[in-house]
């Protein structure tokens, strides 16, 4: 039965009252977990846990209730749905999206996956400590049969492995991505052997030494405010691993670690989590506390980081304005011109572990990670298959052959996790930032020379206006279109890598 | 009809269940409410407000709920309550205290009292700004009339002004505090005329100078380690005012704010919320988790903060053995002898200004505060009496008239904030802690010498001992009649305040 209009109006704003409810406990988690990141007490931690727990649970609650049901419902009836406008309709189909994910899965079964993900983590660091994949793969072959039925429940898309994908980036496919990818690599895989043959490598010798903490802190900081990042708004703390978390619109937080032997790892850490607090800084303040209030992906979320770490932050004219200041505050480490540093971060060097490779061989690593989960779901490869395959693509693709499973197939955290379709977002956030940073050239044709006087409120600007600004109201697609007037394609990160490395190691 | 034992089980395990849920809550309300305070960035606080109160009020909605009254007639039936032990009976009684104290108000009454003490506050603060109690007048009547509404509706007990007494200080009377109180009175006014008649002042002007933050940071944790304060079981940070929250029994806050003009503030507010976090850190972990695990009263938290603050902290051996570390710290301000800085410590001095009161003044400023408290709501007094009122009792007991009512009666924020009830709590914990100590002094002959070695867990575990491990477990009377054998008298407070001063001033 259609409901009246004022059925409708009672049914949007019950809706939009539930929306902010569940977005208030998810502050709340997010605040609690920062918190237990950046310096909350040792002993208060498991008790902090279970409550975590309990309010994401009736967050959970609340978004796969009866009534979130019913009134999702009400409002996707035609009549109702043609009244709303574009903000309530997205939240009408992100709702429903998320909600049907998941009440599709029993609650048993999910509580069985997160009890067997926990051991899969811990056997998994366990396994990678001591070089035993043995130990851990049935872990991972139990892990990768709940997401199978996941997939089953959920349903597959035109392969099993899409429905993973488009968790993680909406509308992605494995027909759009192969192509992609394949090209990618195709190109890739002979600039970075033409890299390693090359006579002109970079020096980084001199990056060693002993860097002041409180120093790089006030660097970090200053940084900041250069990048645009509002300190009104955000704040920067210290943690083991550096993380951004949006706890509301108006309070985006990022992290760094400070290592006295190492002066870049902290400075390009700050540099890529502002990426990511900037986006979620600048989302339209007419999304604030709906669920719209976020980044759209995980793949343009990382766009955005890489395009100020890598794109930005490892440019010519951004230390032709800045290493004057780095080197103010090292004077007696940094004895070497702003070229020669500019150079030192941007060198190329195939090697086994992703969390360490440049920004050109890092795609490589995702693309072996991405052929593997095509093969799990896709192929049924099983776990006791996956260390040969691994090894081998890492051959073909870097040129090297991990000594042992931990630095090879058990390096990463994410299969151990459940986390399966992930890994393409690094390398779509690379795509991504060439293709907007190729635009932004165009339409912004002093980029380089604004960057160069450290003018760079025009730039985040730039991303606001095409990016920032429509949270999840747009999908990736639909923000990549509207930016560049085309498709994602990775002729524009090929061009960006080739470009900037024929000249760096004179090819 | 009565239960069957499994009913009773059911019953109990549910209301265990409930009490923990609430506490979660608040965990997660006091660490939000932490960050607020500490540094959460400006702009979020609007949002962030708005998600402490709808977790507040899910946590109030489950302690009013219907479930949570049938749950305590269930357990409340005699064979159940025999059946029970003693924390879930307790837990049952507290639940109900505070189940009917919230059920009673009308939730319509009471948001309307919110409304109005954010606006009284409000006004207040301004009003104190421009010394015009006219214009506060008004709000005062009003949060008077509220209060006067709760009193009804609580029921009156032996005279109005009890039922709000108990709220902070639980089962204390008027017939009682108006006993202690004025003996109290009567032996404080003629000793600080002594005090101030004295030639033999204490000199405080070498505290005059600059003292570095960092190295008073750098102190403060010293101090709180050699008071036992856990630092795995806590933290320290920096805040407006200083405050001490307790997220869960082993993660407790306090904070300091320390000011580059003055050595002893933070110094002194750090060992006062040292006093508190000391009693919070030391429950007993049976009661983790459950809505008793916390100090039992306004009253006895603060004995445990003043013993440390002033009792331990402004004690010559103390400083015998302290002094000599500040010293090392501060070398170039501190050229004064440890005797002249404990005597400095501990000058007393009439004054209009009740927070920047002595330990001995300090008592007259509350007792002037309990004897009006009790015309408003036991003799009808009204907003536009008060001023003449205060004043005169200012100059009666403290010899001080105020020259303005922005420094006499609108001194304080509690009234603004419908806090009455709340005063005497301070007192009482000047008295609480006399006499705690003076049956310390008793068991623990070699008190002070321990104190001169800084030797200070001996001391920090007879409190835990006699307090801190009870947490709600046991009321405020049995607390002290349990530790000391006697009801509270003021007899302790007089003799130590008698006893030190007579010796600081050559009586």
């Amino acid at each position: 039965m259609a409901g009246t209009a004022s059925t409708y109006d009672k049914a949007l704003s019950d809706f939009r009252e539930l929306d902010r409810k569940i977005r208030r406990y998810y502050e709340a988690v997010s605040l609690l977990s920062w918190d237990m990141r950046t310096g909350a007490p040792r002993k208060g931690l498991d008790v902090r846990s279970e409550t975590v727990g309990m309010l994401s649970s009736e967050a959970f609650q609340l978004a796969t209730s009866p009534l979130a049901g019913e009134l999702l419902e009400q409002l996707e009836e035609k009549e109702a749905f043609n009244q709303l406008g574009e903000i309530d309709r997205k939240l009408v189909l992100e709702s429903r999206k998320n909600y049907d994910r998941s009440v599709k899965i029993p609650p048993k079964l999910y509580e069985e996956y997160v009890v067997l993900t926990s051991q899969s983590e811990s056997a998994w660091e366990e396994a990678r400590k001591n070089n035993d994949f043995a130990a851990f793969q049935g872990y991972l072959d139990r892990v990768i049969g709940y997401t199978n039925q996941f997939i089953d429940l959920w349903g597959p898309k035109e392969t099993r492995y899409d429905t993973l994908l488009d968790e993680y980036e909406p509308d992605m496919t494995v027909a759009e991505l192969d192509g992609i990818f394949s090209s990618l690599r195709g190109e890739l895989v002979p600039l970075a052997a033409a890299i390693a043959a090359s006579p002109n490598k970079p020096s980084r010798s001199f990056l060693e030494g002993h860097f002041d903490r409180e120093k790089q802190k006030e660097f970090s900081r200053y940084m900041l405010g250069q990048l645009g990042f509002d300190f009104e708004a955000g704040r920067i703390d210290e943690s083991a691993h550096p993380f951004q978390t949006t706890i509301n619109l108006k309070d985006v937080r990022i992290t760094t670690r400070y290592l006295a032997d190492d002066l870049t790892s902290a400075l390009f850490g700050t540099i890529h989590e502002a990426g990511h607090a900037l986006y979620e800084q600048n989302v339209s303040p007419e999304l604030a506390g709906t669920s719209l209030c976020s980044g759209t992906s995980m793949g343009i979320h990382e766009s955005q980081s890489r395009f100020w770490e890598n794109t930005i932050g490892r440019s010519r004219p951004f230390w032709q304005r800045y290493y004057g200041e780095l080197q103010g505050r090292f004077p007696d480490q940094l004895r070497i011109s702003a070229e020669d540093f500019y150079r030192s971060q941007n060198t190329v060097q195939p090697s086994l572990i992703r969390i360490e490779a440049d920004e050109l061989t890092y795609n490589l690593h995702i693309i072996i990670r991405y052929e593997i989960e095509k093969m799990i779901f896709n192929e049924g490869a099983k776990a006791a298959d996956l260390p040969a395959i691994w090894n081998e693509k890492y051959r073909e693709y870097l040129g090297l052959t991990p000594p042992t499973d931990a630095v090879g197939v058990m390096q990463d955290v994410h299969w151990s996790a459940g986390l399966f379709g992930y890994f393409p977002s690094y390398s779509l956030g690379n795509m991504y930032a060439a293709q907007l940073s190729d635009t932004m050239e165009r339409e912004l044709p002093q980029t380089w020379e604004l960057v160069a006087k450290g003018e760079l409120a025009p730039i985040r600007e730039w991303m606001t206006q095409r990016v920032h600004q429509y949270g999840k109201l747009r999908t990736p697609k639909e923000i990549i279109l509207g930016a560049t007037g085309k498709p994602l394609d990775s002729s524009h990160l090929v061009k960006y890598l080739r470009d900037k490395y024929t000249d760096i190691y004179k090819l």
